[in-house]
């Protein structure tokens, strides 16, 4: 295998699959990367044996096909160190020996394992597919990723769990994750060739490695899955991973229904006063007070050694019309929700300790179930 | 006690303050920071009993004097969060009542504890003083903090030896540290006033401290020392610090005054080719070895599990007129000193295994010494 290239073209290739390779590894190959140099084209392959990253890379002179895998996290830090402009020439005489790269004055040899080692995840069939907007595939991580359970004992809430399902007669697609804590739901119109998709739940690490790709795509981009994988596809990057095998809650049985004691309070004055509320502890799971009457809306927080804070929100920035309520939430679950929302948050209270809906005023279908904490 | 201030006035005060304050402390009035209300002046006080420092605030109006003392860290938080524009008004009715904070329509009362107990740390006569410009302080600061020793059982090198002495005749004021592996010196003419001082061990976190406030700084910095203390004064903000109590090793001793193999070499070619060979191995501590032939200069790196690395730089880049020298060093030294120079660096090397003395060659009284490694 020979070939040569443009760092900047090769580094950007390197950077998405390399992110996918774990830092400690107990499989040695786990940590390479696979290049495949065919007629005129390089592929880069990297797993860890739950995702598979496959990256076609562009502008590659090849003299020489073949294929060697190498260490993807020191490859990837020597092509970052070069200079900008620098062309890069790769070279592996075969079998065992090293694989040589080259640019300018700069050589490297790195140390390859063998090709036949390096595990292939099969796919198996993917019979469903749909395509996305990246600005809707964002907008379906950001609003629910951080709800996602970090308890390794609920595998089945490490994830985000995607379905298809209606709405008052309309089909969505929708994201849901909760911790138990709290429960994040979004959903967009269903994408064409989404109904009939089975629900499954995409695990964290994969949700992190799609939203970042999201973030460089301008085109649609392609989704395909069966009960046990999925594949995102932009552009000439192709992830594929393993779904988590286990069943998603009910959820919609902890979304309460009845709330009927609505709160709308300015977003920013909102967040503001309960970060610095809450700044009177350094406990991060010390619960805010909110203490609603007509129009008012108080916040508090206290802590048992440095004392307590409060403020009030302008009459202003709120706007409430039931009776006197109060309740607690964690001030960084609060916190997480406001940032997803854009100007305006709808509180839905039934009473002072049960489950308590919040909403994005301008984008309703953003929902979120929050649970109180004893105040 | 009862004032108003600005809020940004105060943030910046509690800013420094509070940088001093241990976050863990066994003595909780060292968590706080003492207030002192007198007639139209605002001082705040904070001490880790090794460092005590003082600030006069201006611009506050005192409407009743008094002093108390309160969480420095949570004070710091919740004033840092208000908005920009605030006016704050602090209250303090005396004895046990809480500090009353009032911003707009956020409130908070911090539990004190008794300005009786807040420790002073006594500074004695301090008869030796002289002036420093910000820039010369930053320079003996920058130039040899990355060589102090974290090593706590040698506790005598976990600062900056800072004393008066000559060379050639010239009287100059010299700051010196080293952790035994590297050496770092760099030498000011001596300032008025500093003829005379005692050489003195200033601590790591008093280094760490006052080069924050030099940034910051505009007009000359006094300094007044003894035997056992040193003060900084930065306009209204001053800092004294015990100094460490031990004896600075005789390092004149270890530097080679012989090494006539003399490498030019440019720094940011240097520096980023070393970055690169020494990207084959995570293991900071593995060496970059340097092999010298007349205007020649190969860096190469390995590692037993990735492979190894090699960059010769441009003949432009480097003047080297003497026999053949192979030899290794720490990429992590090198790249700390290279960090310091300017645009060429010097080696003066003595043969591939005694200590090397490195020079930026547009200051060469900014001296390193490098013990190498086996390669």
């Amino acid at each position: 295998m020979k070939f040569s290239v443009d760092r900047a073209v090769l580094l950007k290739a390197l950077a998405h699959v390399q992110s996918v390779v774990e830092r400690r590894n107990t499989i040695p190959i786990l940590a390479n990367v696979m290049l495949a140099a065919q007629d005129g084209a390089l592929t880069l392959t990297a797993t860890d044996m739950e995702i598979a990253i496959v990256e076609a890379v562009p502008g590659v002179t090849v003299t020489r096909t073949g294929r060697t895998t190498a260490p993807a996290a020191t490859l990837y830090e020597i092509v970052r160190k070069l200079p900008d402009a620098a062309k890069v020439e790769l070279d592996h005489a075969g079998g065992d020996a090293p694989l040589a790269l080259r640019a300018g004055r700069f050589a490297t040899s790195l140390m390859v394992l063998p090709v036949e080692d390096f595990p292939s995840m099969t796919e198996g069939k993917l019979p469903h597919s749909f395509q996305l907007a990246p600005s809707l595939l964002r907008e379906l991580v950001d609003r629910t990723k951080f709800a996602i359970s970090t308890e390794e004992t609920r595998y089945y809430l490490n994830g985000i769990y995607l379905h298809a399902t209606e709405v008052e007669g309309q089909p969505v697609l929708r994201a849901v994750a909760t911790d138990g804590h709290r429960l994040a739901r979004v959903e967009e119109p269903l994408p064409e060739g989404a109904a009939g998709m089975p629900g499954v739940i995409i695990p964290r690490k994969t949700v992190n490695e799609i939203r970042k790709l999201a973030d460089e795509a301008q085109d649609p981009i392609e989704v395909r899955l069966s009960d046990t994988k999925i594949r995102f596809t932009f552009g000439a990057v192709h992830l594929t991973s393993k779904l988590i095998d286990g069943t998603f809650p009910e959820y919609e049985r902890v979304i309460p229904r009845g709330n009927d004691k609505i709160l709308t309070v300015d977003k920013k004055a909102f967040a503001d006063a309960v970060s610095r509320v809450a700044a009177i502890s350094s406990e991060r799971s010390r619960p805010v007070k909110l203490s609603l009457k007509q129009d008012s809306l108080t916040l508090t927080a206290s802590s048992p050694d440095q004392g307590q804070a409060e403020e009030e929100l302008d009459g202003g920035a709120v706007s409430y019309g039931n009776g006197p309520i109060e309740i607690g939430f964690q001030a960084r679950y609060l916190a997480d929700i406001t940032d997803q929302i854009e100007s305006k948050v709808e509180f839905r209270f039934a009473d002072g300790s049960a489950p308590t809906v919040v909403v994005d005023a301008s984008k309703p279908e953003a929902l979120y179930v929050l649970m109180p904490m004893r105040v």
